[in-house]
């Protein structure tokens, strides 16, 4: 099941120390935009994989050597790698062959051992997962964890505290991790979650109208990010029971108009975005997503894990 | 004279519908950055601009419409473009042959007219003020005009009351109208003011050497965004006087430690910053300038008009 406040309160408690409180850009043609791309690692990922860390022992004194072990050829890896650096545990990173050097560059220099796994992803989780039999190292999965959830959904407490006027919050999808933890900070809220996806990775669309987490396709500019090959069987409930009440609406972007939100971001706000972290952005800019008259509209721009040189 | 709190007060709720305020970014093992670099049109340069047409009536009803002039090959240019644009007025930029075209574009790009004005900064500025007496347009000064300074004070104001408990500030100086507003807010507070100044454009330290401003040389890295030949004649008596007293400190630091600095803040916040505006935190990571020992430190982060490639 996805996590509940309770646990995503906990989350908060466990991980204050780890990460940073991102802050808010108010623009007030666009929305308020949580500035998550600044975390440590340049991702939202650490706040699930410290939570996931912390959990289960480490960083308290008494807790050996044995470290954690995550598949992912990008913001995950890197987010697991400088978790474990900052907590003093060894971590292997499994990377699929496509892995970009500039990733594998990231996650090397926090320190990580970095292992090339298979093609896909699923033949780096799969070759991560017999390693972790072996070793007893602690797995962190991407996104469909309970802890990671958790972690995940500190993003929403926080901006929640931040900006309570919200009515709308809209959320770029992959894996549904982070839509997940958010979902679950807002299950009993007022507020409408609008969850959106590349066309080219359409998991949580798929999900919806087969009732149920299936295969899609992995493609376009964002799939580095958000291509997932299916949606988390812990998130989809709760989304799917929040999409039966109105309440998750789902929205659809192309490539070019994820191009055009970097590009804006940039020109009108020098922020710079990777595809997947601008998706949610694009719904709005490119009409994929219109507000309904009084909504007070948050944007989550959640990665920035990209050669800067791309967004001018 | 430099303005005072009163004057800056002011600025604060005129300009207030104008202009962004900026978050704050909190990194332990630097300090507080103030990310001013995410202000319209990319650096603190609004506020002053903003407070001295608004002070001049532009925007209010009534006002005719002659419009307003400033030279400037840079972010002063852009900022007094933007904010003619938003208010509706016309405006005219005298850029020196030197501008790069990036930022001559910008300034097109806000519906300004653009006039190559001689060689220098100093001929783009006498052939804007020869216009402004044939035109009557309002000059809109670079640095040293009373509402310019009070407008970039509110920065000072701003930041105060987002992180009360900072002891030391550090600010990238060039014509000075950044750190005289800063300096004025501050001027009778327990706040010590860090003026950094790149080695190619020593203007303040130049200044404090003699005893009143005097031309410098104007060169290195961050010449485009600090290179003013010499530093502003209201803000010189405050900032010596400061200085006498323990309360402003100069540093410099090299081209080198600005381009680690910008790399730096990609690395670990996935920010851009232009090399003006990484300035003062080189002078922290460069060692240029060492905390005291409990000193809570604020970096403010003024300006990101560059290509964004130029920091990976």
């Amino acid at each position: 099941m996805c996590p509940d406040r309770i646990a995503i309160e906990d989350a908060a408690r466990r991980i204050a120390g780890d990460i940073r409180r991102t802050p808010l850009l108010h623009m007030p043609q666009w929305g308020v935009l949580k500035l998550e791309m600044l975390q440590l690692s340049g991702s939202f990922k650490p706040r699930g994989a410290f939570n996931r860390m912390r959990a289960a022992g480490f960083g308290r004194g008494g807790v050996g050597p044995i470290g954690v072990i995550a598949a992912s050829g990008g913001n995950h890896g890197a987010a697991v790698a400088a978790a474990a650096q900052s907590l003093g545990v060894p971590a292997e990173i499994f990377v699929p062959e496509i892995a970009a050097e500039a990733k594998r560059e990231r996650i090397r220099a926090y320190g990580a051992r970095l292992v090339v796994g298979g093609a896909s992803y699923d033949e780096a989780r799969q070759a991560s997962e017999a390693r972790a039999a072996q070793t007893g190292a602690l797995i962190v999965h991407a996104y469909d964890q309970a802890e990671v959830l958790a972690g995940q959904g500190t993003v929403a407490r926080e901006w929640e505290e931040q900006a309570p006027e919200l009515t709308h919050l809209l959320i770029a999808v992959g894996g549904g991790g982070l839509l997940g933890g958010i979902a679950a900070w807002h299950a009993s809220s007022g507020v409408t979650l609008v969850a959106v996806e590349p066309e080219g990775c359409p998991g949580l669309h798929a999900a919806l109208a087969a009732g149920r987490p299936v295969p899609a396709p992995v493609g376009g500019l964002a799939a580095d990010s958000l291509g997932a090959r299916q949606v988390g069987a812990l998130m989809f409930p709760l989304a799917a029971g929040l999409h039966a009440q109105g309440r998750l609406v789902p929205a659809m972007v192309t490539d070019e108009a994820i191009r055009a939100a970097q590009q804006a971001l940039w020109q009108e706000a020098r922020l710079v975005a990777e595809p997947g972290g601008a998706a949610a952005l694009a719904a709005l800019l490119s009409g994929a997503w219109v507000p309904p008259v009084g909504a007070r509209v948050g944007v989550l721009l959640c990665g920035a894990n990209t050669a800067p040189g791309a967004v001018g």
